[in-house]
């Protein structure tokens, strides 16, 4: 084992508070290659068409001057409320509630439904960002295990049986961050049977769903029943500083996510309501786009996981993840925590997967690594391969 | 006293949750002439400016794409933080945490500063959006009374003296809503005083400070003071749908800002804080922009209080508000909540007063009113202000 100059236990401690923000940091360092952060490539924004529709957000007027610079509802503008119910699993646009990034719906799906002593069953591993969205509420956070098919629901089944009684269980079904994988068709159903039959809410956080590199994923769950709310974003899709995100939820809830968000910013900015609607309203423009995007991503995933084949042969394991942005890779026996400082060293950022588990159940991670692909260049990816390799040669041969 | 439809105790108990957005859907009916809404005067947005600097934003370019489309840090643009520290009592660019509109920047001062049961002190009249952020911390709010001079610090002194121990004490210093007051500066010195004195922090809400009609205000009580957080917000002087505030607070204080808005919301939209930084920064353009301002909201006041005055002659008292959006006028022995659903059929809103008061102290504003000038324009107003005296007519003639 190597040396660990960063020890696990104080990087757990650190991390509820401060992990996405510590890892925004972490990029802007100009002799990093970051495969940290989880920042769409910025030569794939559709920058030309984002600025057409600003200056028509911009120029456009209404009664009380344009909706883009005016006050707004809370619930967002009618146009991308429209405009998230062809993109979700809404019914109508009144099941749309827009909100300032996903983040923020997580945030107040987490307010909503989440007393302090209550349940939350998350896979494991899972996304941080919800995580800290729900810690203010000071629930039980159980992890249930997870494989190349999402949530394991035959174990969570299990845990129902013997009475655990959660109040929301949390799943990123598409290409998830971090692990890549995408929920079965099969356990999509399992888990909404579960939760109509044991009376939980499923939070359904889906912002990868369109970057399907090898095919689309199937149905999302939220158009199945009720008992799910799908959580969806326009940050992978078009650009994340819109912080344009969305919940579809049925009425009570939606009317309680609204008393919430209310008190919390009034509404999301109506300039990046107005931009997003037109650019996402834009069919013809978002097929070509989208297939920009896959291509893209297609690209960089392969380049990244050829590269890590040549530098690592059998020693790393790589889940290939379907879509998304995100490489699950796992090097038996070397404690990914404590490679961090050295591969910083070397020039090369990622995440250890310790990070991304909750509590104890943490330490069975110790030996993953979370690796986008979606921010360097194809050639900055190879390049970066190299320098993690160099990294692990070094802790590998300390004393 | 008039027949009231909407009883004044179920218009009181349905407010914290709902007043804000129930107002601002008021304004959606295009036959009432709406003074209800702090909404902008639309024909007074920098619209060319702001379209300019959005074009500008997306265009520009950085390592990770243009900083407007990509993730930020949670702490906001540099360059936004390093104007809004020309605009507010900030040392230095890093004092400054830039928040989604300054309604964020209340909802996250109040959960960083007050746990249930605490003590919070509020002027009588004070600003709901305040009372909504403040709820879910389930504090004891305490009102302490107002005058043309702004919150009565010697009340609130004494009010200490006898063992009062509020954790934090909010005003709207500068032509406050609803009062449309100005905190003298010896009750500013007061203030802070007393913070210092007894250990309290000060939340000084300040977005209409650059709206003086009648000359500036006194200094902001940030300048003075590390007891003091100072808000403030770009929607009255650039446009409310970018969604751009701030709060200037001493460094533990904003540290625990940040880890709050981080599970919140990440960060405001990039896009937002671009324009903003872009257009705030702009010296030139801003002092002819406020110029601007200042001069239509002085021809909207008085347009407004010269009407109301031919009106109702000496049973309307108003008074007259140095800078800002609103007059606040009384008209004794009328029930103002029971006037708002004739107002409406007569096809004029305004906000009844009893609306911002706390608890059983809301009672003694019931014969109040908040007027807006801020949206319709000159001779809406004064069509607004017949509408007005016509449906007290009819209020009155009622057996």
């Amino acid at each position: 084992m190597a040396t660990c100059s960063v020890p696990l236990s104080r990087l757990a401690r650190s991390l509820p508070s401060s992990a996405i923000r510590d890892l925004l940091r972490l990029v802007d360092r100009p002799d990093v290659i970051s495969l940290a952060g989880g920042l769409p490539a910025p030569d794939l924004f559709p920058a030309e068409r984002l600025a057409e529709a600003a200056s028509r957000a911009v120029a456009s007027s209404g009664r009380l001057g344009p909706p883009a610079l005016q006050y707004g509802t809370t619930e967002g503008l009618a146009e991308l409320r429209e405009v998230v119910r062809t993109w979700s699993p809404a019914r109508s646009a009144d099941d749309v509630l827009v909100t300032t990034g996903s983040q923020q719906a997580l945030d107040l799906v987490a307010h909503a439904l989440v007393d302090p002593g209550e349940v939350v069953v998350v896979e494991r591993p899972t996304y941080l960002g919800f995580l800290q969205a729900v810690a203010p509420c000071e629930p039980r956070v159980v992890g249930v295990g997870s494989d190349r098919d999402g949530m394991r629901t035959d174990e969570l089944e299990e845990r129902l049986r013997s009475g655990l009684r959660p109040s929301l269980v949390y799943v990123v079904p598409s290409f998830a961050n971090p692990s890549g994988a995408t929920l079965s068709d099969e356990r999509r159903r399992h888990l909404v049977d579960l939760a109509e039959r044991y009376g939980f809410a499923v939070v359904e956080d889906d912002p990868y769903r369109e970057l399907g590199i090898d095919g689309h994923p199937p149905a999302p769950l939220g158009t199945s029943s009720d008992a799910v709310v799908t959580v969806g974003s326009a940050s992978k899709v078009l650009a994340p500083g819109l912080r344009v995100g969305w919940a579809v939820a049925p009425k009570p809830l939606r009317e309680a996510l609204v008393r919430i968000k209310q008190a919390r910013d009034l509404h999301t900015p109506t300039i990046s309501q107005a931009v997003a609607a037109d650019v996402l309203g834009d069919g013809d423009f978002m097929a070509s786009h989208l297939a920009t995007l896959r291509d893209g991503y297609r690209t960089r995933r392969n380049a990244l996981s050829a590269a890590l084949a040549r530098a690592f042969g059998d020693a790393l394991h790589i889940d290939l993840p379907a879509g998304g942005m995100f490489l699950w890779a796992c090097h038996p026996g070397l404690d990914a925590a404590a490679l961090l400082p050295a591969a910083l060293a070397q020039g090369v950022a990622f995440v250890p997967g310790v990070v991304f588990g909750t509590g104890d159940e943490a330490h069975g991670l110790r030996d993953r690594f979370r690796l986008s692909y979606a921010t360097a260049t194809p050639a900055e990816l190879i390049e970066a391969s190299g320098r993690l390799a160099s990294a692990v040669g070094e802790v590998r041969s300390l004393p």
